[in-house]
């Protein structure tokens, strides 16, 4: 490993993915996209941390199904989320019963869980590979932020967590399946711990641009690639602030970044749905990539893509305590062809 | 991966380890093969949540040396700890700049960070690899039950959160080293989440001791072995009361556990430091892995270990909200021969 890239197995595939999804995000640009809207924010369950790992659960079930198989038959599970603990995803889908690795990598932990599986599946060690991750607006806000019942009013650099999961099915097998072209999973740049001292809460753009643009500048030099081979370059949680800050970093080395965008600027209709610099949460990143992302990636619009979410790494204790807060990104190149 | 279990490249080593403790540790009956004992519970820093990522960068800087490398040389970093959002390992290991995966599993993260970085050597993803973990009695203690200064007390069954951390060096090169006998990672078995409805996080050895009876019955299954085929079986975090229900469930099922211990019985005098069950944390297997085991596998005194390290998967929310503690287990196989 030099520089954190990651070069694969060449035949990792994407075999079935899918998205579950609350009422906002169904409500947003996207939403005729994703597998499943549930717009009761509970899921019907006694709290919002319950509903977070109902739509781990929900997502999962829905990826193994597509994928023609059983939830056995999906060999492990990485799974990770934004809760204390891991919470959501230990009650979420922890209870599918399978070999269980929790990850944390905050708003990158879609992408943390896509690279660790691979190598898994590269080292021969595993079949397939179950990826899933999660987020939930009532369970971050009240958890990083103040409770929901106290109305406080949001800054306008402040991100709404989605409420969402994704969930992958990766495979290393010949597959038989209806769909010949699934995406590849080909390379990924691991990231760093990167913190510029940014301490507001409500301004995680700013504090995860530079990991970012630290870990896109490595993976392109790691490929010899420049922005441009790429059909898409999407960021998970940067939003339109944080996206303006790694365009403003990019073009102080002198490159511009083409073809970028953000999960965060996708999912929402910024003015109409007033979530200020947009969404965030590492179910925005993962319900965006399985909705909108991999078909595009499967029907040929796209070719080749790198997706990178971005992970802001505080805790309540770490805020209240007045540090600053680090970021980090993966990226994940991911390919479609013949 | 069948029942979870991977078989590893036979050329993984631990090529150095090292640990790093509080007051209490040192005090203990191990205290004296502990490379650093760290007498001020702050680590000279503001906060403990900062001292126990001073614990990871400590244990991390002497492994790296005990290697001969230079930080840079460890390749990356899977680091874990039992703070919300993984904290201590973010402002710890996390600082060294290195490649970094944050992986959560309670308190068998240091476990599932050897197994997650053995399958990247495995992968030939990397050459080298460091795991890293902690934990810290007074920020678990404030986290999980009560603050500190309420001067609770504690109920018979609690376990002591050891102030702690381990670092391993994971190589798959043909290293040049003085020790001719380096330990090697042979296979694993991943865990799974077992959840019998304990809800008391005062009594965690009975909430996790189910996870264990699942995954070392299952090791023993995929390798054809039987208990006394190891020279130690040693759980992480049972104590002395779940230690005692793991060898009860085996013996129900006609097993006797040979061999047994646990990093949580050793580390402190039972009666003499008043720690009722016996130590607990991420810390507490990961600096008895470093200092107690691995040591007795490289003079011959072991010549195969089963290190099953568990992880109790609860959160200040989930037990707030009283749902029961999920709990998993790693196993890790560990041999050192000519």
């Amino acid at each position: 490993m030099k520089n954190g890239f990651i070069n694969l197995n060449s035949n990792i595939r994407i075999l079935a993915s899918a998205s579950a999804v609350g009422k906002k995000e169904g409500e947003g640009p996207l939403g005729s996209l994703f597998d499943h809207i549930i717009a009761d924010s509970f899921c019907g369950k006694a709290s919002w941390e319950q509903a977070e790992s109902c739509l781990q659960q929900t997502a999962f079930e829905a990826a193994v199904k597509k994928a023609g198989l059983r939830p056995g038959e999906a060999g492990c599970i990485f799974a990770g989320d934004l809760l204390a603990n891991s919470a959501g995803s230990v009650y979420g889908a922890g209870e599918a019963g399978l070999p269980f690795f929790g990850v944390y990598g905050a708003c990158s932990t879609a992408a943390e869980t896509i690279i660790l599986a691979s190598a898994l599946l590269t080292g021969g060690l595993a079949e397939r590979c179950a990826c899933v991750t999660s987020s939930h607006f009532c369970t971050a806000e009240r958890q990083f932020r103040t409770p929901l019942e106290y109305g406080g009013q949001r800054a306008p650099t402040a991100q709404w967590t989605s409420t969402a999961a994704g969930a992958f099915i990766l495979s290393a097998r010949a597959e038989k399946t209806q769909n010949a072209r699934l995406p590849r999973v080909v390379c990924a740049t691991a990231g760093r711990i990167i913190d510029k001292g940014v301490t507001d809460t409500s301004n995680m753009g700013a504090a995860m641009a530079p990991a970012a643009f630290d870990t896109i500048s490595r993976h392109l030099v790691s490929r010899g690639a420049s922005p441009s081979d790429y059909d898409l370059i999407a960021t998970g949680d940067l939003g339109f602030i944080g996206g303006e800050i790694l365009l403003g970093l990019f073009a102080e080395h002198g490159v511009s970044l083409a073809n970028y965008t953000d999960c965060g600027r996708l999912i929402y209709d910024r003015v109409g749905q007033d979530v200020h610099s947009g969404g965030s949460g590492c179910g925005c990143s993962a319900s965006v990539l399985s909705a909108y992302i991999l078909p595009k990636l499967i029907s040929g619009e796209y070719r080749r893509v790198l997706f990178c979410p971005t992970g802001a790494m505080m805790s309540v204790t770490t805020s209240q305590q007045k540090q600053s807060i680090p970021g980090i990104c993966y990226a994940v190149e991911i390919e479609c062809g013949e």
